[in-house]
């Protein structure tokens, strides 16, 4: 099934005490757009500035998988840009700076030939955004979306309307507590749940993840991973090999999206050994499949 | 094979903004001791002081699986007490007063009858006095403890000391971190796994745990609890189910390590659903089998 997906295009600056790389290739829709293509075609649609040299996005037109055709490039505006800072314990993070840029104006536009995407995924962004994107769409079988703190503080009723369009969400534990006004994680899901179409995926970084789906609840832990380099475009990468492999099969049963998160957490796993996308290019599907194995030893007793 | 575990036996008063108890049964040998005798007998090694209401410890004695016979009622002493506090999130917690009473004193003694016992847990306790317990036993074949921050930061050669001759070492993340000074986990709990003889498991709490034994990993996420009334002795309780498993079988091997932890884990998610031992008074093992069977399906991909 067609996948398209919503997302940024950045370029990032990421410092950590073993290493940093300045205005690397970032953004969540770049991140999902790597994850997915392990699974089938990606169509991602974005946008960057005039800034943004050429030779920044050859990782993205080299990979066969992904139609860049939806990706605008609009002349008089400047790429969004993020630097962040990691302490010796990467779960503390602090933003040096931020600049929305070209993300502070008008979205880009969904282009005629991918109207027709069946598997759609709005990555964080405005929900008055999310669902002008959506509108652009036919009618698509799956809607998924992540969203962030800073829309449910401040835009609760955009973000409500567009929760009861989706099959499904994806967000981190705190921001489901917070979307819920409860504190146990697991009646916030249960929640969130009645709020959406069909399922719900929480997020708990190296905690693993929540899957809610037909009343009933699973659950999987994080990849014990002994190197991380850069959790960056992590939880983008877990969207996108989750809805990758979804798309794939072309299916939404519970089964699907148990085996669609396992995906999620592997893939993710990988991208976090290296800065910016590196090492999602340096990955194959065999190496996640051997990943999948292993965390599927992990768990079973 | 017989199961002795050493540890405290307390008065609890535990507050939250759903209920109260005031002077109700608790105490890590307590919880532990409850845990593992669905699995098996156990045998209790504790002290008490002289205030303690005979009443009290029906829980314990009318349960025919715990052996009392090494408990000691010291008649001029008082019983440790704890009180604490629960907020509305049950993943903080304050302190309101401890008072160590009979704690502070010298240990118990492990009585001649319990002294070939073959599965020996020593919960957490200054490690001077678990090893001087420890060398009150014959040559148990499987010692394991717990263990906590105070004791990594002030009496660090004295728990080094007892980890080099443990079999297994239960600790929580924050402790893992701290003991090794490593802030990745999955480093951490590697590093100890090469101080202990055979195995560490790390507890996260909600987040579930890690085992690492033979050189690998293995994890399980927490058992997904949508009430949770009060989780003092979850962790006590955990290494309670996982011992009480492995002393029924009387195996260690890295297959009946994991299926201890998962017996671990879904025993820690009953008892937290009331105050005190309550919970765990009510269920069977019928009930801890249904809930095992539900996070083998849970966690299945």
């Amino acid at each position: 099934m067609s996948l398209l997906v919503t997302g940024s295009i950045g370029i990032d600056t990421v410092e950590a005490p073993w290493g940093k790389v300045e205005d690397a290739l970032g953004g969540s829709g770049v991140y999902f757009a790597c994850a997915a293509s392990f699974f089938g075609p990606v169509r991602l649609v974005g946008v960057v500035g005039g800034d943004c040299p050429e030779e920044f996005l050859r990782p993205l037109r080299e990979n066969p998988r992904i139609d860049l055709s939806g990706l605008e490039v609009r002349s008089g505006s400047k790429t969004f840009r993020w630097h962040g800072r990691y302490h010796a314990d990467v779960n503390r993070r602090d933003t040096v700076s931020v600049d929305l840029n070209v993300l502070g104006e008008a979205g880009p536009k969904v282009p005629p030939a991918f109207r027709d995407s069946r598997y759609v995924f709005l990555a964080n962004s405005h929900p008055q955004l999310q669902m002008e994107l959506l509108s652009q769409l036919g009618s698509p079988s799956v809607v998924a979306a992540d969203t962030m703190d800073l829309w449910i503080r401040n835009e609760r009723p955009a973000l409500v309307s567009l929760i009861e369009r989706l099959d499904g969400l994806v967000l981190n534990d705190s921001e489901a507590k917070e979307l819920t006004g409860l504190p146990n994680v697991i009646q916030a899901g249960a929640a969130i749940a009645r709020m959406v179409r069909r399922f719900v995926v929480i997020k708990k970084g190296e905690h693993g993840s929540l899957l809610f789906v037909d009343g009933k609840v699973f659950t999987l832990p994080g990849y014990p991973s002994d190197r991380v380099v850069d959790p960056t475009g992590a939880g983008d990468c877990f969207a996108g090999a989750m809805m990758g492999y979804l798309a794939s099969v072309g299916r939404l049963s519970p089964a699907t999206l148990r085996k669609a998160i396992a995906y999620g957490t592997v893939t993710a796993s990988l991208e976090l050994e290296d800065f910016s996308v590196n090492r999602l290019l340096a990955a194959s599907r065999e190496e996640i499949d051997r990943r999948l194995a292993d965390l599927r030893r992990m768990v079973r007793f």
